[in-house]
């Protein structure tokens, strides 16, 4: 009888996801490395949503609190109309919400959120590398072989290929490409004492108005404020190679409500995030190596589930692969790779594709908004009708193993 | 002490308006004169929604037993997909809505309600000219001078001009012109018999979807099926100068349910409808003549309000014409049609610009669409607070003198 501590595992990325993967591999017993192509760990960005379908599994493994000390837990997530301001719906994160999800709502800085899982994963074991570039990964004979870029070959039982967005490793499996929103990001997280107007905001609070939104929440105990403002790039419309530049930014919010373009003032002007996700595939296996997190699903972010559907394929594929290797064969794995595939992708895929719509209808112009305002207005606050697939979800309920939310 | 009865009034243009100020002015003793362009009293067209608003003005002149013998009464006015079929929301016409509207909701074929207010305007003492083309309207010292084509002069006290959607008297307050929809509606009245798809239809039936609607209810009793087919012209976009021909119907439904696209067989292919409306003006008098009815106010059909509103000019001028002239003075016609426009404008022109943004609601695509029918399909159905201000107008009641719907 095999098992996945007898098992070696081998990790493309080290972003939130193949620090997740590494850590869920490695408190399993497996022995794993992660490869990280840059000189060290770190994340570029900001603040970063975390669902209770991320927040069960960070107390799952443990971190939660580690998470909740280092970020801040919001009363509400409020949409208002960026035209005028006026609040549209909001949906309280309190005791209901959190006893209905089995976890809390909450956001933390995502390089904080990072070394967490960096930390943990260490502490469990796993070998973290930096500054190693992963060229390829080829199986043979039931093994896994990945190469680096100083010509290396590392074998193994499997490989997470956990690269991100632009993936070089999917390429193996799907000749698709990232695909353009149109729309870019800017961020910023300020000291609250800079932003007089973020004073006394402890909510996510999102301004979602036509071809833009702008959202607002506290970080790092309620010290900052992080801002990011989400906009349909002039320059993209008109076919330039370059779009989202700061110039796009000064004139974006111009038929919003003062209060939303005063707030724009206060973002770093000196980087911004053209958005891509890339089309849903279905398959995510070659041999034995399965793409996870971004390199599988990146989305839009619109459903604040990228690094949550990261941390779900890391927590899915340590449970799958402990099960079947504890029942043995010498499929053991292939028989994981396809079981999380299988249960992953529907997932994943429905959260890129509704994630898509969702951020259409945030940014709806003319009678469409009118529409959209009334149908937030008018909508069931007591009901959990539209959320219940998105934070319910847990790959062991699906398979009958315990229900997480347990009014659900 | 002047009144009514000492009052000469004429009318340009013999339609559903010009016949019910007709009507109305010669009820309360005026001498009325109409003149109608064409060789006999007639109007082209299909079936004709009126709501309550318009059955509460028949009533009063004691028309309304006549117009629903000839009319039906639907049940419900049902909206649906036009996509997929399915029911979206549905409007109880039944003893609640009429009780809280003081009328019914009912149908009936445009020549029918028209010929009706014709007899009524002949028996109530009218004189109604057909071959009668206005080409002017003066004003002279206080009266108002009326020129028709063949060069005869007459003079009244005053003139409702209600010479439809181009009105030729509408140039002398105001240089603008119809205003092209994009879109075209095709007609249909067939025997029940004839079209076995609409046999048991009792609800005015309404298909919504992307660029089109389609619209069903039975008429004469139920023995007639009534259609109309309204999209989006192809030619119309393309700038062509000829637009929405039977060529552009042939596949305007091509993306419906095919229950829609087999109703759209039975309608009449040799004429159709390009729709206009005009923008809202302010003013509508100009000395003695007042803009009333669709030279006034013409709107889209969405609403289902264009007769109505023409019926509502003529029982509101009749109606302050009387009070006005009873508390006499020789300006006493002039605040008369101050009033009146005073009263209906902000009406009437609401009813243009919400119809104009309710016709772009049915006609929404993609995710607009969506929260669209998400938002009929969640709408609280025992609520009135989307249709109260349309339904339960009266200009009498605009003045305090009595609530028109007790439940209001």
């Amino acid at each position: 009888m095999s098992s996945l501590s007898q098992s070696r595992v081998l990790i493309a990325g080290g972003g939130i996801g193949g620090a997740a993967a590494a850590l869920a591999m490695a408190r399993k017993g497996a022995s794993v490395t992660l490869f990280e192509k840059s000189a060290e760990f770190g994340e570029v960005g900001a603040g970063l949503q975390i669902g209770p379908h991320g927040s069960r599994m960070l107390e799952a493994w443990g971190l939660l609190d580690a998470a909740l000390a280092r970020g801040v837990l919001p009363g509400n997530l409020v949409f208002r109309d960026a035209v005028t301001s006026a609040e549209l719906t909001r949906l309280n994160l309190g005791a209901e919400f959190r006893a209905r999800y089995g976890g809390p709502y909450f956001v933390i800085h995502r390089s904080d959120l990072h070394a967490l899982l960096i930390e943990a994963a260490r502490a469990a074991g796993a070998e973290l590398l930096t500054g190693q570039t992963v060229t390829d990964v080829v199986t043979e004979h039931s093994r896994a072989v990945l190469s680096t870029a100083d010509g290396v070959a590392h074998e193994a039982d499997v490989v997470l290929a956990m690269d991100g967005l632009k993936s070089r490793l999917r390429a193996k499996i799907s000749d698709d490409e990232p695909v353009a929103s149109g729309y870019v990001a800017y961020r910023g997280t300020f000291p609250m004492s800079e932003v007089p107007e973020g004073e006394g905001i402890t909510d996510v609070v999102g301004y979602i108005g036509p071809h833009c939104h702008f959202i607002q929440y506290p970080l790092r105990g309620g010290a900052m404020l992080n801002q990011v403002a989400v906009f349909e790039s002039d320059g993209y419309r008109q076919g330039l190679q370059e779009w989202g530049g700061p110039d796009e930014l000064a004139h974006a919010y111009d038929h919003c409500h003062p209060t939303v373009q005063s707030a724009t003032d206060h973002l770093w002007k000196d980087r911004w995030w053209p958005m891509y996700d890339r089309e849903p595939i279905e398959n995510w296996v070659d041999g034995r190596m399965i793409l996870l997190g971004d390199a599988a699903h990146p989305p839009l972010q619109y459903l604040a589930s990228g690094a949550v559907m990261a941390i779900e394929d890391a927590k899915c594929i340590a449970d799958y692969a402990e099960e079947h290797l504890e029942l043995g064969g010498v499929d053991a794995w292939d028989r994981t790779l396809a079981a999380v595939n299988a249960e992953r992708a529907p997932r994943c895929n429905r959260i890129l594709t509704t994630g898509r719509m969702w951020g259409e209808l945030w940014h709806l112009d003319g009678t469409a908004r009118i529409a959209r305002n009334e149908l937030f207005r008018t909508r069931d606050t007591s009901s959990y009708k539209y959320t219940d697939w998105l934070w319910a979800y847990s790959s062991d309920r699906a398979r009958g193993a315990r229900p997480v939310a347990s009014s659900v």
